[in-house]
């Protein structure tokens, strides 16, 4: 089997196998249950590194389109010629965040690959290696390094939150933080509130702790608070789970008098709020947070560098109450020992140097004019908005197109992966709506799928 | 408050405030809940940065030294003056591994800081930094990067174990991935069989989980097959855990007698096995290891290299049947998105260079001597020594004198910290056994401490 893979380009060779896979199995219409030539007849054909090969594959495992062989090696999965895998299982996290099987994956959660900094990143690295033994090879403290926490914290008092060390611990990423909450909060058949749509991997992680969910729909101004109201008396849930800022997946955010009410409530009813703010470092502006008013009563707050300096790192915080916080350092020590110290060193250090400040800043240029220029395409198409987002990744939006199967189809046949109809309601109930990347929504394959949804044109389907 | 920091010495800064600030607690007598000075004056007094004097702090309020003040800063904790700090705690492994509290750690569950190898390591971090993007920014794969896999099934091969990579899972350390099972197989109220002495963490993280433990002896060749037998029978565990090399805390390891006899046990009671094996590496020859022939039946094998290359890259895996790695690799990526993909690549450097295979050489024979030279210490001082360690990094003995506390106190009074008499008993029984690090063991303190409480000597007290 050969692969047309081209060394010069600026796609990582992984990827381009994975593509190269995906073309052989669409063009050859390759039946489910064909094996695979092996790893190692593939990399020898083609002059790649065997491992290179096995982690396209085990990328395409995780899209549903190969499954592992009994014994070794990979066969075509049953479901591959069925649908285009689907992109919000993980929030398209676990595999590559540009394109997704050859086709541009709009919903994506994160950064195109092509928008990454290297040199700063590279340079922290290096510059920890050299002069810091202990970040080489000890455990961080229960808490996280304090060094990293102060920097945190300082950007955390530009965001009007004022709270002392004692009440900041870092963990592996948002996600791990969201795990640690829960474990410390909450049990089993104990009831908590959600946002509709929200975010699938949350929705995952409480039905992993058997934590039974409530829906509030969120609005372009927050959640709707007259509905949170009744279910607050209805239900006495034990929690709020909120995006304050650029709510994934709608992008809005909060209004202060929507924020001032839901603070009104949760603390009327003895809710705690726990805010996951992880796109909070595309915000230019202060943003409404109910953590600035609400940090010393009942809100915790998630924050995490995943989204915009990198995944790999995999540091990410938790602001609480001192003796709640010293609760999940806890559990966190006894379950993982935490973050990497080297990662939370090299952190460290870009947020010290203001490369992390500088990085955020370029970022958030380059997502306001995509992110305009993305919603005149779809006025354009004619497409309904939900709110108009000042900022952040996330447009969410629909053709008029009432017919949403009609609408995947165009999307596949012109290249382009589209975020699964159901991944963003707890109860898996499906909706015509997406969400839109607004750093991928500019591709011309994009653009084509726009143009040919637009209801004021003719059709061709 | 001047405290005596010296830059050109070894020991980190950090490490220097922390027994500097001990020196000062014990030397003025300082009474509990006295306030410190603010850790910007101690910084701006003796020119050390603040966040070093903050870090410094935070170890000895994880040492129980002193405790965070209401609003900002440190007190003298309440428990301060009383006893030194349990070493047991975190098995000795989110502080400093060297020297604590200003005492020699002769509990200490890690290699000496002094023993710590950097070139490599830091070669293959710039290495890293340099070449892999994907290694910089994305998330890894679900189950780990490919090519560590690899590198790790090699290893894997060597020790018996013939398995394909659906099979093997990176974690963030092997406590992640002693979590991930627990949480995959066993609910509250389960029961399982723990090995008594055994690993304080293990119990904690069982006891989070509701799980129940029963205990069976450990013997100088295994746990006590007899009693293991009579348990399986009377209460039908869920697993049994076990350390089959260089246990922890007593450094004996399985006869191949004993491993039959436990899988023939477990297998014919339904048992599932999880062998813990994060010393593995410290093993010159093959070791009898359950997995070896159970890995297909009714073992689930943990291994890390946080004991050996580094604790700061938070890298161990569990290998299982595919299906419950699946599962575990679900729970991973929805509650933590798993390890750091920079850290895997540069562990995957290190393996594939033969860096590890030689450093990992050096450390054993280092042990060797070292050991050696313990168990002659020992001897000459008549303690008792549980089984004679052929490796590893843990003696188990006693001094014949039965009163612990007097042996304690000598201890204290050398400068010789002890690991916590109750903290290896699941139940927390209280018992006159040590765990004696073997890197440790020919510091004159200790030297000194074994002289001291020899029986045959005339005594000081």
């Amino acid at each position: 089997m050969e692969l047309r893979i081209d060394r010069q380009a600026l796609v990582p060779v992984v990827q381009q196998i994975v593509d190269a896979l995906a073309v052989w199995l669409r063009q050859d219409e390759v039946l489910p249950g064909t094996r695979l030539p092996s790893a190692r007849h593939i990399a020898r054909v083609n002059l790649l590194s065997q491992s290179s090969v096995v982690e396209a594959c085990e990328r395409l495992v995780a899209q549903g389109v190969l499954a592992p062989r009994h014994g070794a090696g990979f066969v075509v999965a049953a479901t591959a010629a069925q649908a285009p895998p689907d992109p919000a299982g993980f929030d398209g996290a676990h595999v590559s965040q540009c394109d997704r099987f050859g086709q541009l994956n709009l919903g994506c959660g994160g950064l195109p690959e092509s928008w990454r900094e290297t040199d700063d990143l590279s340079y922290a690295i290096r510059q920890v290696s050299r002069t810091d033994m202990a970040g080489l090879f000890n455990y961080s403290t229960p808490l996280g390094l304090p060094a990293l926490r102060q920097q945190i914290l300082k950007r955390l008092g530009l965001l009007g939150m004022d709270v002392d060390e004692s009440r900041i611990m870092t963990t592996s990423g948002a996600s791990h933080g969201l795990d640690l909450i829960i474990r410390t909060l909450l049990k089993p058949g104990d009831c908590v509130v959600v946002e509709t749509p929200g975010y699938p991997l949350l929705f995952d992680l409480l039905r992993l702790h058997g934590v039974n969910m409530i829906e509030v729909p969120r609005t372009p101004r927050g959640p709707d608070t007259e509905v949170l109201e009744s279910l607050l008396v209805t239900h006495r849930p034990q929690a709020l789970f909120i995006n304050s800022c650029y709510h994934n997946p709608t992008g809005s955010s909060l209004t202060p008098g929507v924020a001032q009410r839901v603070l009104q409530l949760t603390q009327a009813y003895g809710v705690r709020v726990i805010e996951d703010d992880v796109y909070a470092d595309l915000h230019a502006s202060r943003g409404t947070r109910l953590a600035a008013s609400g940090i010393d009563r009942n809100v915790i707050y998630v924050g995490s560098y995943s989204k915009t300096l990198s995944s790999s790192l995999r540091i990410g915080f938790v602001v609480g109450g001192a003796g709640e916080i010293s609760q999940m350092a806890h559990i966190k020590m006894i379950s993982s020992m935490g973050a990497s110290r080297f990662c939370e060193a090299v952190l460290t250090c870009l947020l010290a140097s203001g490369a992390y400040r500088k990085l955020v800043q370029r970022q958030r240029q380059r997502l306001s004019v995509d992110r305009e220029a993305a919603l005149q395409l779809l006025e354009d198409a004619d497409w309904e908005v939900f709110g108009q987002p000042s900022g952040g990744l996330f447009i969410w939006a629909r053709s008029r197109i009432s017919d949403y199967a009609q609408v995947r189809r165009q999307a596949g046949r012109l290249g382009v992966l589209l975020s699964s109809s159901t991944a963003f309601s707890p109860v898996g109930e499906a909706s015509g709506w997406h969400r839109i990347n607004v750093a991928y929504a500019c591709d011309p394959r994009a653009r084509a799928f726009f143009q040919a949804t637009a209801v004021n044109r003719p059709q061709a389907f």
